[in-house]
């Protein structure tokens, strides 16, 4: 028996015997040499058997791990991508939302109107004032004071408890979002996302070579749950990034018990969440619901805020309530952009201190869901049959599944021709699944331009029917 | 013969025919298999074999490089680290400086109450009146065209043209420089550094797994581009990442004709070089030695700049001059951090659309002149024998070179707990090298308390060399 066969058969017994069990490290290829006296060669060739047999698994610049023994070969119906690849696609319709000439209905942002503009101004000339030399020192990461108390008072209004020293300003939550992944990662790392998810969760990991588990999410009760254990059991997952309240794009929302379902899934996989919450503050109901983060015993939920979509745009000022991560997070910032602008800490830490922002919230809910409710309805006449638009309890996004026959990555390029933006389904997800969907963004004003753009692409998509 | 071994063969012909030169990639594991008609494990073996022979050099996630032929093994004094290891010693000593009890001659930052405070709080002022809701939009990656026209204009004045649109905001140099590197390079490249170097270069090296050639800077000469070239020559380097005006920590200037050199050097390898140029705006004369920027035809030096040593610490606002590579930067910070702050952009527009900028650096070049030359003078008087002190020709860096015999990581210890902080060489380098060196930050008052600390750390150097 050759002496690579030899390994095998040792390591298939220890893996059998329990010794090894699934998701755990198996001896480096180092350490195997070593030990059995034999070539790294040799040690190579058994460990690409075992994988090829299915006994094992390799991560890039981490090792093998033994894969679960029981699982019948491919069951999950989850997406695994080696490399997620988001193309010139996205920085188009990005692009294509920023010209004032086109409807915006494919923006992920928020009508700026909305905002309370004077008293943002007020905030800012306050600060203005008062701004002293020193201030740059005292909010450099992990922020202003005040700013990480008065966030930690409003975590503590929702019954959540935590410490202003867990909380990191960052620039804006997608920065939050980033530094918490690659905080959390190293190259070749396996990071469960949802299916469909926020376009911005797949350009990250792109950036940073991770390997994507795509989990889907259902319109009416959110993640699979399921299909998330075995993904746990299957591969070791170094980190999910979710959303459970008002998922981009499909708005749905986990009722809290699935919510803590979700926390004490994967605090028994030991797998810490990356919490995206940014619309939360736009539920459509007096009350947001809770975060999955209120159900955290382990600090190891990183809660993601922002407010940029519910305040103010510009001033790129977002949060990572990160736990047991807060001390890495904000020396990977001190590392990649140094710190949040101080004057925007400042200033949003003047606003905050009032109860402005409880007001102003009040307010923007109920236009919110008055437009959603406006766009929705013209919606509906216009669709064709069988298709369906999801049921927002908040938010700006409306999801609509169109027929199967309808593209709408090609469906995007008719409207942009007629001046409407959209976001189609190519957007979120690096598979094909979603090409017959697309997101519309309802936060605009609901004017007679909307109502048009809304009528024609009624039109577009009967014709696209035909195609 | 062995199959391998055919193969190993084969391949060195090829090599000594010239077929593959230094410097070439060649053919895939993949691509030998097929065109061979051998096993993945023979190709290894003899791409293996061929690199312990120093015929060839692996990348990772990239392939097999054909090594220069007539180098003699390893005749460079070039430092290559596979994984630059910073710890959380510069963490440290960035915490102390932040102590205002703490006599901060260890900060990277200069005084802050030499800023014009009260312009810039105009400047703030003025936004804060004008901001408009959709200023947010405007001010998206690649930043406020009004502020890119600005310093446009200002390159324009240096005789250095270039379209606002090659230039980008970033979250100040430091997000401009990640961005560079990360939009230059895999994770496993090599990228020249220099020797010693601003330590944030050895963190983006560590935090985007780079390899690192670090070359040796001369505190007279600068960089030494004979061993660059060397290194160049050797190595398949992906980027350049070098500071050629008032090098941190060194403070040294290249000629105008070294930095021809230097960039026709690179022009001549195809390597892009980041240019960190952040002090250039404080060198003690009254027009800045040009960039190496200056006689870049190919568009490939990215040349980054910040308003975060020279006007203001806490905005975060800086820039990269990026030539071709702007586009793919500007994609990166779209999914990084979204944008910089639109407000501070906006404020640094309205400051800079006066030439009060240059009036306050004519007077903050001179205070920062004189300061540094009040500690200098102190300095001289307390050094052991045989130390040596950096001839800056501006910025607020001063560079000590101690005797061997003493440590400057126990000096700085030994400083923090008498209340005075230094920079300890060990923060400049994953080396050994300077570990009988500081860096000495001369922008804050000379006063009492400025000067008792310099008598103090005479002291403590005196009784380290009794070490």
């Amino acid at each position: 028996m050759a002496k690579y066969q030899r390994l095998m058969d040792e390591i298939q017994q220890q893996i059998e015997a329990g010794i090894w069990l699934p998701g755990t490290r198996l001896p480096s290829l180092r350490q195997q040499v070593a030990q059995q006296g034999v070539s790294l060669m040799t040690v190579l060739h058994a460990y690409e058997l075992l994988e090829s047999q299915g006994w094992i698994v390799s991560r890039p610049q981490s090792g093998y791990y033994v894969a679960p023994r029981a699982l019948a070969p491919a069951p999950l119906s989850v997406a695994i991508s080696e490399q997620v690849d988001i193309n010139d696609f996205v920085f188009d319709v990005l692009q294509a939302t920023r010209d004032p000439a086109i409807v915006p209905f494919g923006s992920a942002f928020p009508d700026p109107a909305l905002f309370p503009q004077r008293q943002l101004m007020r905030s800012l000339a306050n600060v203005s004032h008062h701004l002293t030399p020193t201030d740059a020192l005292h909010n450099l990461p992990p922020g202003n004071a005040t700013l990480r108390q008065l966030l930690a008072q409003r975590y503590a209004r929702q019954g959540i408890t935590l410490s202003p020293d867990e909380i990191v300003i960052t620039s804006g939550a997608l920065e939050a979002l980033n530094l918490s992944l690659q905080s959390l990662t190293e190259p070749g790392d396996y990071v469960v996302i949802e299916q469909p998810s926020f376009y911005g969760a797949l350009q990250a990991i792109e950036r940073l070579k991770l390997k994507a588990l795509a989990i889907p999410v259902d319109a009416r009760n959110g993640i699979d749950l399921v299909q998330l254990e075995e993904a746990l059991q299957r591969w070791p997952v170094k980190a999910c990034w979710l959303m459970t309240t008002l998922q981009n794009p499909l708005s749905v929302t986990l009722t809290p018990e699935r919510k803590q379902q979700l926390v004490a899934l994967l605090a028994r996989y030991q797998v810490p969440m990356i919490e995206d919450d940014v619309y939360a503050e736009l539920w459509a109901g007096d009350a947001p619901p809770l975060p999955a983060k209120a159900w955290d015993r382990q600090g190891n939920v990183l809660h993601c805020g922002s407010f940029s979509k519910s305040l103010v745009a510009g001033f790129r000022v977002g949060w990572v309530a990160a736990g047991q991560h807060a001390q890495r997070i904000q020396r990977l910032q001190l590392m990649s952009t140094l710190s949040t602008s101080a004057p925007m800490q400042l200033a949003l830490a003047d606003f905050l201190a009032t109860r402005r922002y409880d007001t102003h919230l009040k307010r923007l809910r109920q236009i919110l869901a008055k437009r959603q409710q406006m766009v929705r309805q013209a919606l509906m006449k216009v669709l064709p049959p069988q298709a369906t638009v999801s049921e927002a309890r908040g938010g700006y996004f409306l999801w609509v599944t169109l027929p199967e026959s309808i593209n709408t990555t090609r469906l995007y390029q008719r409207a942009l021709a007629q001046g409407i933006s959209i976001a189609p389904g190519q957007l979120f997800s690096a598979g094909e699944q979603f090409r017959h969907c697309f997101r519309l963004n309802t936060a605009w004003p609901w004017d007679s331009r909307a109502e048009a753009a809304i009528v024609k692409l009624g039109q577009l998509m009967a014709e696209g029917q035909a195609d």
